[in-house]
């Protein structure tokens, strides 16, 4: 690296594929290159997909060269007439291409120790344009380059995340930090359970609008995922330890205004705060569920290691198994209906009591599209909490969406009874 | 449109908001634009995503718009100052822009539904450039906007799917269709179960490689998704119904090859087939879950109208409730240990015996990280169907990866067993 060279501020990525064009599949290593970005200061402009036609990558990697510092190209790094990328990049910087002797014998070397030849079509992942660094690539044949051209940096990395993963690593540790001006990006995380998006917001605007003034400013981002709201907060500083401790005088303050709406300040699951708690109390805990069918037993065993903590429990869909496996009363059923406050009880202390866990929980409610009725509609959910000596609660929510939303939902509320509950 | 305009053959897509240039979103909007656009023959060539920056994306689009006859634009059409997409559009094609009473009208009423007065902000989103055609949008504020420019098309849809869908499905009816040349493309999917995508390859690859050499040529695409590999078959062409029956005549060749491994033809997930057979056959299905936690259930309950043939089940963690929900012995656990056939079977016994359904099925496995040994690896699952007149089978199993991927993997074999049974 020159000592004069620019400081990189900003960068383009582009992915490289006609595969990448059609209806089933995303550029999704664009996501691990913009983190990585983020994480060094570096901003992330724009992003492009350009299928396998050299002409056309050759425009755009142009006009991405123009405006950014550093463009990161993704695939087409293969073996075959498809792989263009090194060829269209050499194009656009001038640069004749010479074959590596060293990455031919690795090549060679990869294949014999299969017990094959290498087939003569591979010599093109040898070719390498004047100037480039080669990177090494332990997880294909594919090596990556990188080029230095008029104070920019051009990175070709191939296609699959496996490969391209660590090989991008070692690019931001080898070369990007030292040019990346000393900027280093601070990030925190709020996972929000029980309140909507705009509620959230009329909490914390308030709140962060200051920050957002400030020089540099602390940016804030809300983001509604199913059943939660998560709070983003980002601070771009040379500053080590003072940026630091603004961003955690933030939090805390969003923290403290959210209160026990907060459920996981490190990005953990709903399912893994849960469990987490279950484990610390020494608790065990089973589920009778209707209308969420499986989902809320599932997603609790999802966590390694859940089996400590998970007794079990049943699946009643109908009322003849809501009296054979989890003991509730058929003239109970009678009387309120099987999506009713008395028979989710029922259902959470019928399957606490036959499995002998510490917690019981009991869901019962119409997931649609059918069965709907004025009275009760469609997302109407009965969730109960049997606890012993933690108490028991009951209650009915109002949930949208088609039924895998209102079956996420209605599991995600009842996980979060059992967490306000241990709290 | 004027009768003299050009065909539309190639279309770029541009997606405009910062929040997509961060490490947790991608433009999915492109996806199902490519479809619709693929379903018309229109080769979607580039795909662009572009921060909220006015000049960036005017530099963006005329490259754009340079390259095809049809650029699709997403986002930015809101109501603050970040949504820049009309302005940008406008300024490129030299379009001055002026407010659409009939637009301010209709957002007012919008609001005034809700019991609110429009406020001044969403003016911005009653600008229109000249000549363009207004895209009603039924699901929220923005309307979308449909400019004819120099005999190339340019399209503004809205972010959020659930209003950018059906207005680009208008547009594909109303305009792309006829501007289309007579091209269409021909699609069809087969799913297949229980062979692995090399397998699956070796097997097509012979048939499938005389159609690929032919004039149109159909293409084929080899998809493997957790579970389950899937052929995908398209042919662009002009004539109707003789495409039609070559393709029909290919995905028949390929059907017979694969013989009971496809699972489906028309894109139904595993869950969804069973369920029909179930339905078809008027029989009924429970679950005793040890290692996949209630997954199988959840499965099959996602499918609307599943009540008319899930009984339900149990999951059965700890081995007491093997035998308090499923009535498996204590005795046949200490013998053959938890993870074994003997069990699995007793499981899926005990559990169509407890619910009366007509198709039990029980799981046991490791479904890791902990809990391997060296006679039973993380990834052992033991899967058994007991089907009364159906007849039983029993089956172990070795699957590969994490947690989540172990789980569902054994829900799709056991419902692959259970499909077979039935056919």
């Amino acid at each position: 690296m020159s000592r004069n060279s620019r400081t990189l501020a900003t960068a383009e990525v582009i992915a490289v594929g006609s595969e990448l064009l059609g209806s089933t599949r995303l550029d999704t290593n664009s996501l691990f290159v913009a983190d990585r970005l983020a994480s060094l200061g570096i901003q992330l402009r724009g992003k492009s997909v350009v299928g396998d036609d050299r002409r056309r990558l050759a425009d755009v990697f142009m006009a991405a060269l123009s405006r950014a510092d550093l463009v990161v190209l993704s695939g087409g790094l293969g073996p075959t007439d498809d792989d263009l990328t090194r060829e269209a990049v050499a194009e656009v910087l001038g640069l004749d291409m010479r074959e590596d002797p060293a990455i031919v014998a690795q090549i060679q070397e990869r294949f014999a120790r299969r017990g094959f030849r290498m087939p003569d079509v591979n010599r093109r992942q040898a070719m390498v344009p004047r100037g480039a660094t080669v990177l090494d690539n332990p997880n294909g044949t594919a090596p990556g380059l990188l080029i230095e051209h008029d104070h920019r940096i051009v990175v070709l990395l191939p296609g699959p995340p496996r490969e391209l993963q660590p090989m991008f690593e070692g690019v931001c540790e080898r070369v990007l930090t030292a040019r990346a001006g000393g900027y280093r990006v601070y990030k925190a995380t709020l996972s929000v359970a029980g309140r909507g998006e705009s509620h959230v917001e009329e909490i914390a605007q308030p709140i962060y609008s200051k920050w957002t003034a400030e020089d540099p400013p602390i940016e804030t981002t809300i983001l509604a995922v199913p059943g939660q709201v998560e709070l983003h907060l980002s601070l771009r500083s040379e500053a080590g330890a003072a940026a630091e401790e603004r961003l955690r005088r933030a939090h805390e303050a969003l923290r403290a205004a959210l209160g026990n709406d907060v459920f996981s300040t490190d990005g953990r699951s709903m399912e893994q705060v849960v469990g987490a708690l279950l484990r610390e109390r020494g608790l065990t805990i089973a589920a009778a569920e209707s209308c969420t069918g499986g989902l809320l037993l599932s997603r609790l065993t999802d966590v390694p290691g859940s089996s400590d903590y998970v007794a079990g429990g049943a699946v009643v869909y109908s009322n003849q198994l809501k009296t054979t496996l989890a003991g509730v009363s058929a003239d109970l059923i009678a009387t309120y209906g099987a999506v009713s406050e008395p028979v989710a009880a029922a259902l959470a202390d019928g399957i606490r009591a036959r499995t002998g866990a510490s917690i019981g929980v009991g869901i019962t409610g119409i997931a649609g599209p059918g069965g709907g009725t004025p009275q009760k509609p469609v997302g109407t959910v009965a969730i109960a909490f049997s606890g012993g000596e933690l108490g028991s609660r009951v209650r009915t929510v109002s949930l949208f969406g088609g039924r895998p939303q209102v079956k996420f939902q209605a599991t995600q509320t009842a996980l979060d009874m059992v967490r306000r509950a241990l709290k």
